[in-house]
């Protein structure tokens, strides 16, 4: 695969090659695809990427991608706004919104810590969420990360900036996934589980 | 995935969401990416499918992607014009160039014919081909298109446009791979590899 016929199509290819997880192949796909596409589409899809970077902003409050200042969630009233979700990006704020089971606010840290990438406290949304704890309104923090040696090693480092703040910090329960037979269970997850049993109520 | 904090995102997810094998997870995945890369990289991707749609030419001989009027292939003097190529892609074109077995010209159809697609031949380029053909330069057309039932039928059916004009008219050999065990080689090929033996030579 190296000889291009057209340098306009090898640039191309090029750009769709450097998205993570597309290899050459696939990047030669997606051009010839977009080659048969209408003028117009081709248009709208490129301005749209490029309209998405120049324009995006972050919640001045949770620091979600959002297009206002102040983002939706962090704008509306009916928020509980003592509680308040850590969590890594957008993708999990989607996830936990899907669930309609939580009414609080988030706080989206932007990353991880992981020295392996060269990400360090500094380059995420921490001291921004020692300053919205510091400022009184919040109540309770829940700590909504991975559990990766990375997440757990984020976990800690919040929880000992915020431990002088009195504030209660939780974690999201992990345990059996629901409808998960205890046989398939990795051990971790099942001991974890016995650990931190809840009392039976029906209807769960 | 349907609550989006930004509309810039959900457009730029949507767009992603459109090509082929990406569905709206990839897509949400890769528009973050973005999100967090330069600004003027994003804007060089956008900008490279822009324009590669927008002055991208087809070679006016073989019908090629190409950046001028006369393909590369097409304008090479050292390449034997007697013989022509038939491909259903450019992806076929560079395949084949990377075998550096071939001296002639290409002639690349666009496709191939498919009632289920509502690709019939007049939405390839098998006119000009028989054009080519007509105008007496070529003395061969080799076929090489896949070995599925809409490729058997585009072969029959140019094989039916060019039967009169007499030139000679070869299909690229089918048999089994070098490197392949023939106890794992299906039935059709491996009889038609019996059928089309070739003289033993020493050195392949």
């Amino acid at each position: 695969m190296n000889s291009y016929s057209s340098k306009l199509l090898e640039d191309a290819v090029n750009e769709f090659a450097k998205l993570p997880g597309i290899g050459r192949k696939s990047a030669l796909r997606l051009a010839l695809h977009l080659l048969k596409q209408q003028t117009d589409d081709v248009e709208q899809f490129g301005k749209s990427i490029i309209k998405m970077r120049n324009e995006m902003k972050q919640c001045a409050v949770c620091h979600n991608i959002s297009d206002v200042d102040t983002c939706e969630i962090c704008a509306n009233p009916k928020r509980d706004r003592s509680i308040v979700c850590v969590v890594e990006d957008i993708r999990d704020v989607m996830a936990i919104e899907n669930t309609s089971q939580f009414v609080g606010l988030y706080h989206v840290l932007g990353g991880i810590i992981s020295p392996m990438e060269g990400i360090g406290p500094d380059d995420l949304q921490i001291g921004s969420l020692v300053s919205r704890v510091q400022s009184g309104e919040i109540k309770e923090v829940i700590m909504a990360l991975s559990t990766t040696i990375e997440g757990d090693t984020t976990n800690f480092y919040i929880f000992k900036r915020l431990k002088d703040t009195n504030i209660k910090i939780t974690t999201i329960a992990r345990g059996i996934s629901i409808g998960d037979e205890l046989e398939y269970a990795d051990e971790i997850t099942l001991g974890r589980s016995i650990l931190n049993r809840t009392p039976y109520h029906s209807g769960l």
